[in-house]
């Protein structure tokens, strides 16, 4: 397979604020996946909070095949038109992962509809993720579980329109269970959410994470039909396909 | 069943400036809709564009079970912290019913997450509905065809999240095709798009049409769980259930 | 709501043959689920292997709103001819609500087409089960989340078709997870699975299981559309709407 | 892409019997198929209802990838084993595409669990097939809208599971809607019906059906988790993975 043209987006804020999470992940908690993804042979660009629009240019964005996302304290710093730019990309077919806390950013929740709220706890337990499609291509080369020692607790009832799929369930040694592997499409594009990945924990060090997150962006990438009409952000068209005049 | 609290917003303006809708809908395109719900025993309520707020205040959308909408010239010009607030009740539970050109309303916009595009002719062409989930309590006491001897014609691909149920397929002289009566869920609310009801045909005083609509206002009344956590549009929970201490 | 005429069918062997189930459940298994749905008004009936025909006669399944389902140790015993004529009730609209072991009772793999494989372990562990859809009528009065003491496991990964809505989902003591409130719809027909309920527990006597189970029964009745055409297990018809003679 | 495996199941009876069809199919209606297929580079065999063991033993089922099906008279003629034995590999994984008049194929209704009923009238009327799901890769490299100048009909309403996707939607010139394009998936396996093909005309000639057969082909090729545990026609697990022993 070609390099898919990947760009991860971090908000990178607890890397420069937090020295716990510096130790964990000196180079950004983007780090460890773009090294992951370029060693796999594919284009992998990094934009930041940081960086002039987000660094998510009309100009990067038209050369994204999957956009990764990974957010948590700054949501709201991300503007509308940002989001905007990146909804009109998903309808068009760029493919979206939003990684852990991404669940309440501004582009996960306006592809959702929903208020993405769930349970949580931070006490660093146990998660282990069940296979539950095991047809699903995301979950190709995985073991039937994957085990985390140590992670956030996410927990049901998690917010978001019933999934396509539901590649991982996790359970929790706190006693809660999460849809944490879950797939969606919206107009051309595909989405993934993937929960694990919390600052504290150096969850993206993990190969069989890596493989999953690896998964996802070749499924995400565009597959489909380019010519059906009133996709996209497009306005609705007149179309005069019929020997039909009835009207007067 | 006892009545239920029905909000119908009308948008009201074709039937104030056009003469061929006024002569259609000389009470306003909810006036139909409104009496055949209130002669079953709803408690119909009407908003319109032009009163204060939308006529949605909060006062008027916490005593409302189901909101019924059209809308199609001045979509724009409803607000968007009333959009919020429509959203925010129907992730709580309030059901939401979209009637025709709604397909691009801000409220099914928002809850959808993709641009609701479709194709589109006004030549006045025959439409079928066919009964395509027969299971649906939606499709209850309707015959296996709706015949709609003039309508203007939505054609696919229509840009929407896959739904849960296509109660109605629709069949238009001219060639086309639409998944004309689609169910979602968002939160706790259950969301319903019906296809007829352009502002030039008397389709809103067809006895099936009405019936489909009455079915749709049972079933979007809310009848699920108020104590699941994680829903709506509340902040995070902590939730310390568990017996486990091993962040120290 | 008037009753609704359920029948439960019991395979009854193991309360004949183990004196540790007939300590929990000495009148059957199914007696008190029959108690309870008797007393919140419906019309119960109770059929099991034993019964001439297993006690599922035409007469007796023309007269069944909602069959509930317990099987385990004797699936194979229950005769082609009798797993035939509940398909055809279920595709014509009687609900089915198969309980626990159930998932491998032959109406049930019938009605899926799959494997209904899961992994399973029998030491009593606690059960966690949670809310995962609350706007669904079946999760309504339960609270967020049901405990069981004591159960038998059943992990993922469970084989059957991907269900419409996951009402709960449960969490095991021993690390696994299950998707153990599930619903389908086959022809007009709904269908769920519940999960708990080995023999050896009391988990029927459990206030919130019987009301999942009430809640249910009142779901699965046939509320829906008896006119659509090409459901059932009737033959293909001619259809002749056209006013199109090409053929010849 | 390296060949795919296919094996393409041709009831093969009207070709003998009816000299219209013999003129549209002189070398069988898989002839025009496995020529397209074998021409992209995949290895294809042909199995037909007059083989020993209608041509499905063990051994070439093992060694298939992806069955297609076309069945109409002589459903009954294949025997019940080898139905399980389809099945089997099904859950395990294999692809399998159903073509036409192979709705009512007893693999087909096996899998689905439905009557599969649905309208038909052949007087060669018009259809169009619409993509409905463009993100699909069945769907790529098609244009929005199929038209065949003349197939038999078949209408709504279909009695199967609701698809994961409908990827296509036919329009019928008489009046009728229909889901042309279906996926599901069972187990490990994948599963699509396509519509079009009855044995009178020559649509397994025309470049745009044959593009989507190819495109089926590729996405039903088992490219998921072998890992998972409880899937396929395997008896459940013991599985003791907990540190949990409270049984006795």
């Amino acid at each position: 397979m070609a390099g898919i043209r990947v760009t991860i987006w971090n908000e990178h804020r607890h890397e420069q604020t937090d020295a716990k999470v510096q130790a964990v992940y000196p180079d950004g908690i983007h780090a460890p996946i773009a090294k992951y993804l370029s060693d796999l042979g594919h284009e992998v660009h990094v934009s930041t909070l940081d960086d002039d629009d987000c660094g998510l240019t009309p100009e990067v964005l038209d050369n994204t095949d999957v956009l990764i996302w990974w957010g948590h304290t700054a949501h709201n710093l991300v503007m509308d038109d940002i989001v905007d730019r990146i909804q009109a990309r998903v309808l068009a077919g760029m493919g979206f992962i939003a990684l852990h806390s991404s669940h309440e950013s501004k582009p996960f929740m306006r592809l959702m509809g929903t208020s993405c709220g769930l349970l949580w706890r931070d006490i660093g337990e146990k998660e282990k993720l069940w296979v539950t499609n095991p047809y699903h291509p995301i979950s190709k080369g995985i073991d039937a579980v994957i085990e985390l020692d140590h992670e956030e607790m996410y927990g049901e009832c998690f917010d978001v329109p019933n999934p396509d799929d539901v590649v991982f369930t996790s359970w929790f040694e706190g006693g809660n269970v999460f849809r944490s592997g879950c797939t969606w499409h919206r107009g051309r594009g595909k989405i993934f959410y993937f929960r694990p990945g919390h600052e504290a924990y150096p969850t993206y060090y993990n190969k069989e994470i890596l493989h999953v997150i690896a998964n996802a962006v070749e499924w995400a990438k565009f597959d489909g039909n380019t010519e059906a009409a009133g996709i996209g952000k497009a306005a609705n068209m007149p179309f005069l396909l019929a020997p039909v005049e009835k009207n007067e």
